[in-house]
């Protein structure tokens, strides 16, 4: 759905970038090329048996969940090995190994480049659009070698597959650049050029480090896409409302708690990685809102009301504040 | 909002009723009337100075918050009585005092007339649009001369005041009446005069006790409501996230959680009586939700996530059943 979109939102530009779709199977790559949303289509197994032809492309998204992501550069990490030392070098390094004593000792990232056509010969810039930043920064720092800045788009929708794509997704959303604390920059000049990409789809781009961003997702998106499918857990599970309600000739489910739930359930496999990637800040927010919980539970078991008028509107304000609207009271 | 939209709603019919607005202001008064939403208008105290002049209407729908709902149902009850009293009465009630005798002895009610024109002098049937139902059914019984039945309609808005009114709110929108477990029940001709009006503008109708009632839309609707809020003030309480996300720009907030506060911090003075007079079976709710995160923590934090797609599945399949959608997966 990620990929497809993007492919879509970038060919309804009035000077398209040639694009190849990599996809899962042979299917997919039959619908894609059908439905014009690549030049060529390649399924992953015919990708990873590219080598250097990589060369030819000047960015590489990565549209897996996380933990494929992760397996993806992986792979790719050889192949910049392999030309970092075929072309004498772009960085330090002399051996064909890419893992090779790089572990603990970053390279040093070579000085910036003004001459584009100095690019020629370089190999892609990787990107991704993943939720969890931490892991993919782990992985990446393992492998210097590889010219890797990681992206988040903040936009996706509970259907997947290609068919599910949208060509304005990325229109007016936001994309988190990723700063990482643990590898060495990526020179500003490639920031620019990846910062130039997404605003071609119409996205607006800030940047954040690898820790910021995974505890504040955590608190914007993880914990509540975990709080919707709890909410729909407990209250299915009360045997009268399950009863009362599936009796109703319609379903007795406000407009509140029909939004609240929308996210409930969203794709098992994709929220399996951010939940085994960004653990420990999923786990600290929902323990904040579980003490939130306790603290309110015990105000409206024991006292007056008192407190209500005020902390009703408090809550207003603040969510005000997180979603960025303005006053409305 | 809700009276004015109902009044909209009414007036669009091709043989619309003769609608009078009661309202709290004048400015209210001239913009309701300026705006061709009734074609009379009254300021309540206007409208509290009425006695059997209320004869000319067949319906009164109260559209307050719970308590002054509960208050006017009183004020109304001694012309009720009275009307009684005169009319050498529509129940075994001699007395023009209301509530004389009548706390602990249900009055019957009268035969069922079939024939229309007996309602000439009869005064009009009360309902409302109170989002709990057993403290007005509580009011109500200690008025068995009132001729009472509840209505809740499940629609509404996070914008208050007539100008907020829409004509379409009731549209295809649940309205539950309510059967009395308090009370003798009205007989079976006035409630079908009550479901036909809410027929009128669009609404689905069916039949709940006040206590059912209050234990299902505890569940769905107003613990939902509480968790909005909640959520909103936890997630703005952690500083890193208020900053950072302050400082981005646009919002980090994904659509999952913009949807998930859209209710928060909702009109105080309506939800400081929806929590007054629900407190039981909202603590039930908000303390099956505990226990649930409760669990969901202590998952997350101890074990593999074997367990993870099931639940995440089963939430999904909860979330179709709760809002009665098809199977999406």
């Amino acid at each position: 759905m990620m990929g497809a979109s993007l492919a879509a939102s970038l060919r309804k530009q009035k000077d398209p970038p040639s694009v190849t779709g990599v996809v899962r199977s042979e299917s997919s790559k039959k619908w894609i090329l059908d439905n014009n949303l690549a030049d060529e289509a390649l399924a992953i197994p015919e990708f990873k048996q590219y080598s250097l032809e990589i060369r030819k492309y000047d960015l590489i998204v990565l549209g897996m969940p996380i933990a494929a992501n992760g397996r993806l550069l992986t792979e790719l990490a050889p192949l910049y090995g392999e030309s970092r030392w075929a072309n004498g070098g772009r960085s330090s390094g002399d051996s064909p190994d890419p893992s090779a004593g790089s572990e603990s000792s970053p390279l040093k990232r070579p000085a910036e480049n003004d001459s584009d056509s100095a690019s020629d010969s370089a190999l892609p810039l990787i990107t991704d659009m993943s939720s969890t930043r931490t892991f993919l920064e782990e992985v990446a720092s393992r492998h210097p070698e590889l010219t890797f800045i990681g992206s988040h788009p903040m936009c996706g929708s509970e259907d997947a597959g290609p068919s599910a794509f949208r060509d304005r997704l990325f229109q007016d959303r936001l994309v988190i650049l990723i700063r990482s604390t643990l590898r060495p920059s990526e020179p500003e000049s490639t920031y620019e050029k990846l910062r130039i990409f997404w605003a071609s789809v119409g996205s607006r781009v800030s940047e954040l480090n690898e820790v910021d961003h995974d505890l504040v997702l955590a608190y914007l998106s993880h914990a509540p896409h975990l709080v919707s499918s709890l909410l729909a857990t407990v209250t299915a599970k009360r045997p009268e409302v399950a009863r009362i309600n599936g009796e109703s000739p319609i379903p007795i489910t406000g407009g509140g708690l029909r939004d609240m739930l929308r996210i409930a359930g969203s794709n098992p496999e994709m929220w399996q990685d951010i939940l085994t990637t960004n653990r420990k800040y999923i786990l600290e927010s929902l323990k904040d809102f579980r003490n939130g919980l306790d603290e309110l539970i015990q105000t409206v078991e024991t006292d007056s009301l008192d407190w209500w008028s005020d902390w009703q509107n408090r809550s207003r304000k603040y969510r005000n504040e997180i979603c960025g609207y303005e006053e409305d009271r």
